[in-house]
Formats: structure tokens, sequence, C-alpha cells
């Protein structure tokens, strides 16, 4: 079978593989149908992603048709329109016990630790099949993934009904964030430099832009809240700024959010934290967010094709590296069709 | 009657002031008994409180007994022990609708925004007083609210039990911290320069000290852990150096609890606090924290008198705040007798 691999650092080629066999009880083998391209592909392809070994086929925001199962898988069966949960845990660590397995010791994720699913095939124990409708596309099935990002960041900064966020970034992250947040009831403020982001933010439901090259942030959110400031701030962009931004611009009583990954500090004075009795969390990958967010999009009330911008077919996904590269505003979300 | 009274930053006088007469319906007038010497309590003499105006009535840490109660009064009878609970709030900001009046944005501790406890008589309304059972002493009453600011630490920072517990500073923040996460059921390991402090920690139950002139401390705490590192980390200091090294000494999905009222900033890479999941929380006062502490300690499980070092009669209050000042290592905490 034809699967996508990052040989080396900048080299991806169309290999030919073999395709997967039944082998453990549990095991599920899934013709894969899309898979869309998140910034850690990229990272995996230009060599910055610290937890991966070469060569690596890449790819994790996976949709697919069951083909074959185990003996023992009884969660979906042959012919179900399936979504791929990456990740792979020990379920004993600590940060497993506490209900984090997001952050286990010993986390492996589909695409950065282990082989992905940009491939024809994709063998994965039934725990890593989520079942979708068929109410809900192929399409739109790959990038649940990516909305269970923004669904682990409203979780993780407790939003709610009636809060204000501001979310800093209008990249795919900040609008699946912009979207859980939406879903929640909060009213969104959604800050970048990139105008074509901000407007398409403000289309699909964004309560204010906010165009950071021509208006003082800090000044605009304290006019927006009355003083009060924002009550739950995302950080969706990671820079150095971006996250002690975020910690200046809570509210009271609020909650941070990062999902940077900036070895580079930010100058955080301990006085804020206290004063304002904040929260400030990371917010890595998921927890437990599958089936909140599949049964939203099953309802209608989430529609992951809105972050879509371009598709293309597997084989020419060299080209949609390279759109991705060379025109980063004009993208948010492309998806490879197997 | 007597008050203690900071005329302004550096003048403590002893003045003759007015009793307290009832006038609400909900007043609780109490013969104060005890009052804590308080960090804050020293910043106001100092000058270094910036939400207070001078004149100020100082002191928070006070236990008394009813003597007069309004018409309306139903918690507490004439005769009852009671501990102060020296905060008000508005009850309908964002804060205080998230459960979080300790922030709230119209905020007033007695002693520091309005007149405190160190004082022969003080009166304020009923839902300030906690009714405590006589099998408490009254000096122990009075320290009831410097243990509410453990719990509220430990509160923030989750402590379950068997987590490892890192306290960084055994001053008397650190002793309450200590106290009610040991009270959890974690394992707490502290470290301070002081060893005479950390001696004591260790003989009122911490398992593990450490003295930082002595030994590399972000080594002893990953040897202490199997690299694992601490779940919770308390920063009972507040130096841009200590709260660095809370965020780089907590384990994976673990959590930082700063104190810290420090305006130079910290260096906090969000790389840290997303790849670990960390969340890192400010902690201010206390919430709901009293019935919690008062249940504890007239169980015998807690101890407040165990953070004490020195009596005073209030008359010498000077005395005591020299003491405080020139000896800051022999003392733990000086209550004062009315």
């Amino acid at each position: 079978m034809k699967a996508i691999q990052v040989e080396n650092p900048g080299e991806l080629e169309i290999v030919e593989i073999e395709k997967p066999k039944l082998e453990g009880l549990q095991d599920v083998i899934v013709k894969v149908k899309n898979v869309g391209i998140c910034g850690s592909d990229v990272h995996i392809y230009h060599g910055s992603n610290p937890f991966t070994v070469y060569p690596r086929i890449i790819g994790h925001e996976v949709s697919g048709i069951v083909e074959e199962v185990g003996e023992e898988v009884s969660s979906v069966r042959v012919g179900d329109l399936v979504a791929l949960e990456p990740i792979l845990y020990c379920g004993e660590c600590y940060a497993c016990r506490k209900g984090q397995p997001n952050v286990c010791k010993s986390l492996e994720v589909f695409g950065v630790h282990r082989d992905g699913g940009m491939s024809e095939w994709l063998k994965a124990e039934e725990k890593n099949w989520h079942k979708v409708s068929d109410c809900v596309s192929e399409e739109a099935t790959s990038l649940i993934e990516p909305l269970t990002i923004g669904a682990q960041a409203t979780y993780r900064g407790e939003v709610r009904e009636g809060d204000t966020v501001f979310i800093i970034g209008a990249g795919p992250t900040g609008i699946a964030c912009l979207l859980l947040a939406k879903e929640h009831g909060a009213k969104v403020i959604i800050s970048d430099f990139n105008q074509t982001r901000l407007d398409y933010a403000a289309s699909i439901g964004a309560d204010v832009t906010i165009q950071p090259k021509e208006t003082d942030v800090a000044k605009e959110i304290e006019r927006l809240t009355d003083g009060e400031l924002a009550n739950v701030v995302i950080d969706a962009v990671g820079l150095p700024q971006t996250f002690q931004q975020a910690v200046e611009l809570a509210s009271i009583a609020g909650t941070v959010v990062t999902l940077g990954f900036n070895e580079q500090p930010s100058a955080i004075p301990s006085l804020l934290l206290t004063k304002k009795e904040l929260k400030v969390v990371g917010s890595r990958l998921q927890t437990h967010q599958f089936k909140g967010v599949i049964e939203k999009v099953e309802k209608g009330k989430l529609d992951p094709s809105q972050i879509i911008s371009h598709r293309f077919p597997m084989e020419q996904v060299k080209d949609a590296f390279d759109l991705l590269e060379n025109k980063p505003e004009e993208v948010r979300k492309i998806v490879l069709t197997f």
C-alpha cells in the first residue's frame, strides 16, 4: 500500500509498504479516507519535533471505514465510519492515574512516536477508534481530532456560559478553540495579525476581532469588558510575549490556557497570579474529549468542515506542504484524500 | 478601649478609642483574647502594603469571646469562643459568582482595608465569626486563620493522598501548608535556608528537609521522586527564582501554587506548562476554608499552636515587632494576648 513518509528532515516521499494484517484480538484495520495536515506534521518534516525518529509515516487526523476487526472487538463493526484517537498510554503512571493520560510518561502519538495514518490502511486497537454516525462526512470525521484540541483547551480553561474568552491567534488551533468556546456559550474575542484569518473567525462566530496592527490589544480588552478583562485567555500562538499578554489580560479569578511549546521564557510575575488568584494551565493534545466532540458533531452543534480551506489527493502531498509553507496566510486546514 | 494602631508607616502606637456599639441586627461584639502577628501586619507597619490607608488598627488573626449580639444573630451566642474570618466581599462580581470571594473586586480585609482586631473589642457581622468548641484554646483559635491560608494553598494545589508535595520555604506560611498537606496524606519535602525553621518543620512532620546551602535542590527532588519530580510544588517564598524553581520541579500533570506577591517577573517558558500539562495557580487569603479547618482542629487532627514561637501581652507589641524584625530566624508566629 502507499504511505506518506518523512525519510529524514526535509525529505517527504510516497513509499510502498506492506498492508497491515490482523494480529491482536483487539486490532481494527481501517481503510483510510481522509487525513488532515497538522502543524506537528510540518514540524516532523522540518526536523523540529523532539519526539520523532525517522523514517516516520506522519498523520494523526484520520478518518476511515472499518475493514477488518479482531475477534474481541465489540465497539466498531466492518463498514463503520471511524475517527482515530491517536494517543497510547500506560494507564499506570502518575499522569494516567490522575486522569491525564495525554501526558503519560510513556505517551505515544500516532504519526509522531510511531507510524501514523497517512497510508491507505491503518491498524490500531479498538480503543483508539471512535465510531461516527454516517450523517457526518468522512472529511469532517478526519477533523474531529483538531476539534478535540479546542475541546481540551476550553475544558482546561473551564470555559463557562457567559464567560468572556480572549483567544490569541486565529490559526487552526485558535479556530478550534473559538468553535468550542462558542459552543459553551461564551463571548469570544479573537486577535491575529493575519486579516484573512481574522475575517474568517468573524464569519464563523467570533463576537469581536482585534487586529493588533491597528488596535492596542490591552486597551481594547479593557474597554470591551468594562475593565474586568477576559475571564479566560487562550494563547494559541505560543510566543513569549503572547503568553505574558495572556496572563496580563486575564480577569480576577480568571484562567489562562497555553498551548505553547516555546522554550524561550515569558516574564511572569507571581504578583499577577496571586493578586488575581489565576489558574494558568497548559493544554496538550486531549483527554476523554472524543465522545463529547463526536456527539456535538453528530447533532450539528459543531462542524469540523469549517476549518478546512484546501483539499488535495494524497498523491499531491508535496504540493500541499508547499502551499502550507509558502502561503500560510491562505491556509487553515488542508485535508488529504486517500 | 485600647487598640494597636499604625499611625503612619513606621509609627506603631497603642491608642485609646471608643468601644464599638451594637448597631446592625447582625452585629456581633467580641471581647478579643488573642491576635497573631502576620507578615501583612509588618508590611503595613513598613508602608509596603498597597491596599491600606493610615491610620490603621492592624490584626486579622483574631480569637475572642462573644459579648453582645444583634437581634437577628443565630449562629453564635454570648459566651461563645469564636475565630474571625477577616474578609468582606460583594457577592456579585465575577470572582464572587465563581466562588472566589477572596479576590472580590470590592474585597476588604480586616486590619488592611478597614480596622482590624488588635483592640480590646471587635465588632463584625455574624457571617465573619466562626464558633469554635471550648476544647480548643483561645490562643489556638486565633491561629485558625493562618491555617486556612495553608488550607487554601493545598486546596488550590489539589493535594491528594499519596502525592509528593514540595514546599519552598518553612516560614509561617510554609509551615501552615506543611500541616495541611500532611493532613491530606501527602509526603512532604520542604526546603529553607534557615536551619532552625527546617529542623522545626522536621519535628512536626515534614518527611524530608532540604538545606539549599548544602544540597542541589533540583537533583535532590529528582532523586527523592525517582525522576518523577513533585506532584505539587508550593512556593511559600515568592522570589522570582523560587517561582521558576517551582515550575521546573513540578511533575508531569502536577500543580504549582504560588503565594507570592512579587512584581519582579519570573522566567517561565510555556513549554514546561504544555509539555507537562501543569496547573500553575495563585493562592490568596482563603475561601470557605474556616469550617473545614475548625473541624480538624476540634478533632485534634490539626494543632494551630504548633506554629507559635512567642507570646507577648498586647502592651508589649513594640517589643514583639522588634523581635520579628531583628531576629526573624527565631520567630515563627507571635501571639498577642489582650
